[in-house]
């Protein structure tokens, strides 16, 4: 064992490595940042522990990655405190793997998951809800009710824990007994932001938190825009609730397209700014306009039981009338009856013609006679007659 | 000359009967509702002369046409009326006739013109803005603001007149003394709604009330549906502001979309019913989502002098950073200054990659420096340098 301490040390290259995947994979990801394709390639090639050895023992060079801060010290202080927070690690091996992470261009080396989600499971049916930090009370409704409907529907919610709309769509969810995945940007000790660590703790206690960073990584800048392409890889498909032009939602719907997931925008205000960003998906990346949870389920759920209906305002007696029967129904009035005569003038219609299209409407629950030559508009929500 | 007063006496068919084209025309459109084909199609054939001969005369049956309506008095009427108003018989053999009329399937048989507009020339670059009659205050806001941006720019806007949408397009294009179109589902000399009658001839002393209907005609249910072809075929491309499920402006979305008219829809908070219909356009008939005035115009505008930007948040210094510089720059702080240990460690970066890196932020104005070893983030808004 080395007892050296500094990531510049060179005992660490001496000592013996690990030869296992899962810890190779933990130690190789406090060596560079998430995404780096060089190291990817290099594990893909040779595999994790011969790659970890390669770059720490062999001198093979990779760029963005930093050998020399591989530490036994560092591997084991990570392994201790992902276990304290009771963290298991997921690799590509594991069944629990959500197969789904493949598609990315450069996939995690490994996840942190607190949580008793089979994510694999949960992940197959699963839509990331996302949106504005500073969201408005809009936004937030919408995300929470979406959450809550497709929860309910048995849609796991993934999102960032972030405050506005990933905040809501996670407690949507949670208020229905549903399944939510949090996806940190940080360590997975390292419950950001500070004061949703009660909101972190109940996803972990029934879903899942997760993050491909090693513990103790701060939640910074650049590693939002890497976890947002796990929250895009997680989930079946994204939906972005409230975004600015500069959200880092869009960034995350920008992942799912280029992985081919579906991306839904619901629409808000155009004079709102917390909009702009979910019009401009519609616009320029063509999102689908979603605007309820059947929807939301249409655009990512399984093709067949997940079909949104499609709406109409409900039907009326006068639905699918003919031109010269529709201009006698609007001469109609509401209240009071008026008499043939009345209507033929009115409606610019023949005698013959007012008397048959009468006919016509009375059998189809449309007018109503007083018996005489009395006639006005059957009241409205007749059912629909022959 | 008959003397005869009811539709049903014969003795208007033993008359003369016009042979100019104008009065055959006027004379036609009282036998029929818009949009009957069977008349256009004799009308096409024949001449309009003819045609009325053939119908009056000749015991040609159309269906849905009521010969026995004709009358040498209603059609002296019909144009005496017309006249009282102030308004001109435009048919296809006139210069003013707007082409885009000759799009639908039934064209209307003559146009009644109160107004200065030079029909055709202000039709060619004009856009429908049209939506609910029981609009929120958004959507007339929206409606009105996108009127006149459109109009400041040199489009004409063409509406119905209705309540709601329709009104606070018109009005908004007046505001800024630009051109607007109201097509009536009445008579000319039916200024409807009565509450707008003032706005009405306002419309028509700047620009064009129009309507297909002879004088006197009541605008009712069905002709309200046969004027929003019009609409639609006498603008470039129609826009959808506010719009229930079961909103007229959908059926004249309907309408422009048939003749293959560019649509677009205005979002709106999914908890709106009145933007329900417009989300639907976007989702069923594929309509353009429209946030801005240029958007329209880009939409309906000629292509190339009506381009609408891409929208962008504006330009930062800290934009467009590689990972690590990204990573680095978020580790700065905003206020007070920290040194260059402190930096490598919450960035998670070697001391040597930190002093490149801030080199390069400070080089573009992402970084400001105390000349010590203090460095913070760039205050907001500096310039993007080098």
């Amino acid at each position: 064992m080395s007892t050296n301490r500094g990531p510049t040390d060179d005992v660490g290259r001496t000592a013996s490595l690990p030869t296992a995947a899962v810890p190779a994979r933990v130690a190789l990801s406090r060596l560079a940042e998430p995404g780096n394709v060089g190291l990817h390639e290099l594990v893909a090639r040779l595999g994790a522990a011969a790659a970890l050895d390669a770059v720490v023992r062999g001198g093979v060079e990779v760029k963005g990655v930093l050998a020399e801060r591989f530490s036994l010290e560092l591997l084991a202080d990570d392994l201790r405190h992902g276990e304290q927070v009771g963290a298991r690690v997921v690799t590509p091996s594991d069944p629990q793997w959500p197969a789904g992470l493949d598609d990315l261009a450069v996939p995690p080396l490994c996840l942190w998951v607190v949580g008793p989600a089979a994510l694999e499971d949960v992940c197959a049916r699963s839509v990331a809800i996302v949106g504005a930090r500073s969201a408005t009370a809009y936004g937030t409704q919408v995300a929470a009710d979406l959450a809550a409907g497709l929860a309910g529907r048995g849609f796991a919610v993934v999102s960032g824990a972030a405050f506005g709309v990933d905040a809501a769509a996670h407690r949507g969810a949670l208020a229905v007994d549903g399944l939510t995945i949090a996806v940190l940007a940080g360590g997975i000790d390292r419950l950001y932001p500070a004061s949703h660590s009660a909101l972190l703790r109940e996803i972990g206690r029934t879903g899942a938190v997760v993050t491909e960073q090693p513990p103790g990584v701060a939640p910074i800048g650049s590693r939002f825009l890497s976890r947002n392409r796990l929250i895009a890889a997680l989930a079946a498909g994204t939906v972005v609730v409230e975004a600015s032009l500069r959200s880092g939602s869009l960034n995350t719907a920008g992942h799912a397209e280029r992985i081919y997931r579906p991306i839904g925008a619901v629409p808000g205000p155009v004079t709102s700014m917390q909009s702009a960003g979910c019009h401009q998906l519609v616009r320029d990346l063509r999102a689908a306009l979603v605007t309820d949870v059947a929807e939301v389920a249409d655009l990512v759920g399984e093709i067949g039981t997940d079909l949104a209906p499609v709406k109409r305002g409900s039907a009326r007696p006068s639905d699918d009338l003919d031109p010269d029967d529709r201009a006698l129904f609007e001469a109609l009035p509401l209240r009071g009856y008026v008499d043939l005569s009345t209507l033929a003038r009115s409606a610019n219609l023949p005698h013959m013609s007012v008397r048959a299209g009468l006919g016509r409407l009375l059998s189809r629950g449309a007018a109503v006679t007083d018996g005489l030559d009395g006639w006005r508009k059957a009241p409205a929500n007749t059912p629909v007659g022959g």
